[in-house]
């Protein structure tokens, strides 16, 4: 058995979240928009599970548009809320995710002008830059927690600026959900995007948390789901995983985040003792995420010969399939693309023990020497 | 234990495709797009039921883009084309669902003229009005058999009119498929939208079957997933259980369909004798849908009672969220709104015995009897 280490690319559903799915698994299949019985329940369960997602994370239910995952939750902000407004300005960090630069840049086409707000060379947003970007208005997306370096974001105070910009305002909280406390009305952004299987619930699970008055439009059109901004039948069964998992991703919080930053601090000391380059450090950043490179040595390389000795890590993100260009986000935090191509990802997280860290710290240093042997015969 | 006569709502998951959904919600959590080995067990599963999903509708497994669901396919197939296309003419039926209906009116604010095709009092497609629709090229959509009144088109002779009149064609087969055997080839439609959870699989998964030289654009941007056509982390357990109730679907459509037809057909032999006016006989239609009426009767209250009796069954489209307007389907048909308020569907499916339609039948009358009465007291 392989020792996983790549929770922020997708993590194992809990027991007790996937015994609240079977259920609607199983004899309750009902379509939530039936009016007979069958429906009702599944609507009830689906409303739970909204009232416990809402309780994660500091908004009213009503604001919660459950999507089939984070992509979905992002391409509806900025495509939903776009389409309902004349093209001006949009916003974003040079380091978010895909699911936010791609729909960022069609925009692009119909008339609205990006803006990629800068970096610096630990992944922190410019707040000069972001500052300027916002005095035009329009549209802004900031991710919260970045899924490859996982540096943090002042979201509270980028949520200010963009306030008295008259810029709608919008974070990607995948990344941070569960591993970094969030309040949606605290924070003061007009919206939010979640994902369940990044908290130990299911795949086919996220939401768009919406302030009311943003004038959004739907991607998904069709029978009215979701006040009319997510059509579809609604899979109820992954909804409902997602509320147990949220509430439970609270809950136990503050325990898991202790667990993996001792860990992640055990596992920084070894890397920088072996010659690593580690990015994003001594910026607030994610407790479970570590991204390095050695010099020299290629990052998917690295990653195979990791999965063969039994340890999941991941390259670049593992998001992009098949990606074979350097990060981008490295790129954008100015490392150079040869180092950036070396780029390896570790993620902690439930479950993850001392034994294990000392067991991949011990493959890698015997991977690394191997491999550095190759090189050097390669090269005389 | 209530009697589920509303397959063409939802149906229940299989518990041979649960078992084979499982794993995935387990230990075989892998994000498809991770290198490593639980990453490509993930990858392995999806492709499997990628060939599976294609064998049984007779495409190729590279046709075959995993969505969310139906709603998920129909918009894409809309908003996608449309969005790499100039606007020119869309045409629909007047009877397809709203996932289609609403995307394709959408498109009336960027400059696509949309031309609703009509139907005669049985749902079926007026052949001159389609010849003419696509004598102007563009885009057509045209539902395969209807969710409420179980009419089913023509779709081979209606794509090669499409054809000749240079139009790109999709079908909305979900409510076809397991209960009409599917040829994407032979049928000659460019492009096919399907549902796993109306053939006895999961929710949140769906396939959008499009040929090749579509100039498709994707509606979800990302991580590029499903050949750039749909980003986002896929939903693995889902779409193992979509593949698992589609080459199932296949293996007993036959026994399926003779079950239910002939339990249909009693159902209908009673309802007539009851005075009901039922809509879309004598045409083809799907072998498992009865929709009628009873004139003065509100469809709603009927479904109530019976719901309150132990039946579980429809009134108008169930696809559609608190909907209180007489079915736009029927009013279409030239039914006239009144007669169309007391609409309610019957679909039958798999388990569904003969005792079963009989008690429902013995219920049936009883209730209309009463309500019938209080009329007559309320109208005294």
């Amino acid at each position: 058995m392989s020792v996983y280490l790549d929770f922020n690319a997708t993590t194992p559903v809990r027991e007790e979240v996937l015994d609240e799915m079977l259920p609607w698994l199983r004899s309750g299949f009902g379509n939530p928009s039936s009016s007979h019985y069958l429906g009702r329940a599944a609507r009830e369960a689906m409303e739970h599970a909204r009232s416990r997602v809402a309780d994660a994370v500091g908004c009213e239910p009503r604001e919660v548009i459950f999507t089939s995952g984070g992509t979905e939750a992002n391409n509806l902000f900025i495509k939903g809320l776009a389409s309902s407004l004349p093209p001006s300005r949009i916003s974003i960090s040079s380091i978010e995710h895909p699911s936010i630069a791609k729909p960022a840049r069609s925009l692009t086409r119909s008339g609205w002008s990006l803006h990629a707000i800068s970096v610096d060379e630990n992944g922190l947003l410019d707040m000069d830059d972001a500052g300027n970007a916002f005095s035009e208005g329009g549209i802004a997306s900031i991710m919260f927690a970045n899924n490859e370096c996982g540096v943090v974001q002042d979201i509270r105070r980028i949520a200010e600026m963009a306030k008295s910009g008259r810029t709608w305002m919008h974070t990607d909280a995948v990344q941070a959900f569960g591993k970094i406390p969030l309040d949606f009305k605290a924070l003061g952004v007009h919206a939010m995007s979640l994902s369940a299987h990044k908290i130990y619930g299911p795949k086919g699970a996220g939401a768009l948390i919406v302030d009311g008055r943003l004038p959004m439009m739907p991607i998904l059109e069709g029978g009215g789901q979701e006040s009319g901004l997510r059509s579809g039948t609604e899979n109820v069964a992954a909804i409902a995983g997602f509320g147990a998992a949220a509430e439970i991703a609270v809950s136990r919080m503050a325990a898991l985040t202790e667990a993996v930053a001792s860990l992640n601090g055990k596992l920084a000391s070894a890397l920088a003792a072996m010659g690593a380059v580690l990015f994003s450090r001594n910026v607030p950043a994610l407790p479970n995420t570590l991204y390095f490179a050695f010099e020299g040595l290629d990052g998917g390389t690295l990653v195979t010969e990791m999965d063969r000795a039994g340890f999941s890590v991941a390259s670049g993100s593992a998001c992009s399939s098949g990606a074979t260009e350097p990060s981008s986000t490295l790129l954008a935090m100015g490392v150079n693309p040869d180092l950036a191509r070396g780029a390896v990802r570790v993620s902690l997280g439930e479950g993850v023990v001392d034994e294990q860290v000392s067991a991949f710290i011990a493959a890698l240093k015997s991977t690394i020497s191997r491999l550095s042997g190759m090189m050097r015969r390669l090269q005389a």
